[in-house]
């Protein structure tokens, strides 16, 4: 008998803002939440524990990243990555196809976001086929198949409650052609992801398990409203997932995102969870809860947090600490929070830790971002509970 | 009415090893004792909040670094130290000597250690004489000059609870004459920075302080015994203060330094805690505690931590964790071990974070080394107050 579940709990009236839950073997995940990246099983300057105590409900790490480093079956020996990387909660690992495509095509993150790049990331996918992704590994520059069986078995070693199946991560810059013949790929890769999935064959239970699993279908179709239709219609109806992310290209701009993003979780049903890739800007996550989405990920809370950038509410939504202007501020970063950080220290000794180069600037600021995006998450869902949505977010946003 | 108090629990019998108590309005420290240094105000990867957690009991950070950046007063005007960096414990600061003649000979800090040191660290110390001794600042080039009186001050701004008088710290390399005249200056600089500590006129009570405080004197001398006799004679009859700290040079290897230390510990009275600076090797810890020092301060658990080092028991002492050894090793450090990061994680996690370097792999470390050195201390104590020290340190020893 599975331990997972997905309820709403509530809509809003003549909206698409929803409450809800979903049920998994280590715990339950209010949402709309927010998921953090442990991307190589870990939060970069910040421990599990502390991730726990800030609130943190769900963080997902990275099939691609693992599987080159140390090693799925390595994982799998601890137990999984729960034991592995010391977290008794909920957890995603993505399939790897976002890591490969984006690396391969050196900058495809920046593309689905609308931003339009001259990255120089050194490409590794050599090669896409009806088989799958064969790139280089960026460790020990040997060549590799990602395969959706693979993607599977490797998730399955992994152990997260929540796994992704391996898809195209269709860049921005192609043509309409192009993200038809992906998307159509990416269904048939959707298939064989959810036949591994569900093949005791496919997964060798030697090697360790962290339980049961869950799985994710990803919408594709780009910014083509007719193909996110037939996305829609195949997730739904050709294919039975635990839930759905929205993914593929979102647009070049952040209205044409909006469109998408709307368009395509306005098709989708209530009775699976709807996941959006890479979104983590509070306001963003405001809009996009108002399209029904659910669950969010993005690595800019812990990264901001490094850069010096510390969330806070408002239209500007961050300061950046290492501005000489908060060297004589003896106030927090905001004396309404209520994490450690801020009950703790002064914008002065922020700038100073800044200032003198110590590491543990990094943590105090992960661990007030942290902080910010549950209280975000919270925020959201306590105004969904008390009725008062626009009220709450009219006060964030002017805040 | 002063909350300060040094007071011998118990001594071995025929033996200088010793039970002891330090309090202060912070809290007291139990003897023998280790102090983790927080140079510029922060342990580097380690919040104090886990430094509490991981039972420390005292903390120093650095004159010299603090008064560069972000500038005594600042931190007067948060309410001291403590506030600033969030310690509620027990703190000492130093007077900021050491460093500017460290930096200043770029190479006192191998020296005094007995290593020969081909240091290339830029030289900033300028001019020493009576008033004090004049360096170029690391942060903006400027010219300044650090005397007892000045070193007090900034002392009585940052609001440690045990500060130290302003000296020298002699490099080893000089000859006889020098080292003589030296411990003279010195010994002109402690009766200076007496007076300037126990001068309400000197402190400016407006901005800030975290109260009471009590003040060490060094002993000097070098590698000469007369000199050494004739400067403990100094500290113990010609000025009073709280606590006594061993400076200078040690010599140039372990042999001497244990010389100078065995013969300087021996000659001093039980009537005040007796502080060797720049110590924290665990076997050094076990010999040093039998010649009679109450409390150890040194950077290297918190640099190996950084480095890559665990701390272990055995002769040996460490272990590194980048060693590919260990990258299949599913068992923690130490299985005994009752730290965060041993209860929780394998070798083969933490190699894996310092291969894919993850920040966290210098935070769990640091916590391993910190709750290492913590409990060392408390092995040490128990084994003084249950009357086992030898079975306990050849235990640890041969570990």
């Amino acid at each position: 008998m599975s331990r997972f579940a997905w309820k709403v709990i509530k809509k809003l009236k003549n909206k698409n803002i929803k409450l809800g839950i979903i049920s998994t073997p280590h715990g339950d995940i209010e949402t709309p939440a927010f998921i953090f990246c442990a991307t190589k099983g870990a939060l970069k300057s910040f421990s599990t524990e502390d991730a726990k105590k800030n609130n943190t409900q769900i963080i997902l790490s990275n099939t691609y990243h693992l599987m080159l480093q140390p090693g799925s079956s390595l994982i799998a020996k601890h137990g999984g990555l729960h034991k592995f990387i010391g977290w008794e909660g909920p957890m995603l690992t993505d399939s790897g196809g976002f890591q490969i495509f984006s690396l391969g095509y050196g900058s495809v993150a920046d593309e689905i976001k609308g931003r339009k790049s001259n990255s120089k990331i050194k490409k590794t996918l050599l090669n896409i086929n009806e088989e799958g992704a064969i790139f280089k590994s960026y460790i020990d520059g040997s060549n590799l198949l990602l395969s959706p069986e693979k993607s599977i078995n490797i998730q399955r070693n992994l152990g997260a409650d929540l796994i992704v199946v391996f898809d195209e991560c269709t860049p921005f810059n192609v043509d309409k052609d192009y993200t038809y013949n992906s998307m159509l790929r990416s269904h048939k890769w959707a298939i064989r992801s959810i036949n591994a999935f569900n093949s005791k064959l496919k997964y060798n239970p030697k090697e360790g398990s962290a339980g049961p699993q869950e799985i994710y279908g990803i919408v594709q179709g780009g910014i083509y409203k007719g193909m996110r239709e037939e996305s829609i219609d195949f997730n739904l109806n050709k294919i039975n997932t635990f839930g759905i992310a929205i993914g593929g290209s979102l647009g070049s701009n952040k209205e044409e995102m909006q469109e998408v993003v709307s368009f395509t979780a306005s098709k989708l049903n209530n009775d699976r969870p709807v996941h959006l890739l890479g979104i983590g800007d509070p306001i963003d996550i405001w809009t996009f809860v108002e399209q029904g989405i659910d669950t969010f990920d993005c690595v800019s809370p812990t990264r901001l947090a490094r850069h010096g950038s510390a969330l806070v509410k408002g239209r500007n939504g961050k300061i950046n600490l290492k501005n000489s202007k908060y060297k004589n501020i003896l106030k927090p970063i905001d004396d309404r929070c209520l994490c450690y950080t801020c009950k703790n220290f002064t914008l002065s000794y922020l700038f100073h830790l800044f200032a003198s180069k110590e590491l543990l600037a990094l943590q105090l600021l992960t661990n007030h971002n942290v902080f910010f995006m549950n209280d975000l998450m919270k925020t959201i869902r306590d105004s969904i509970k008390e009725d008062n949505y626009e009220y709450k977010k009219k006060e964030w946003i002017e805040s």
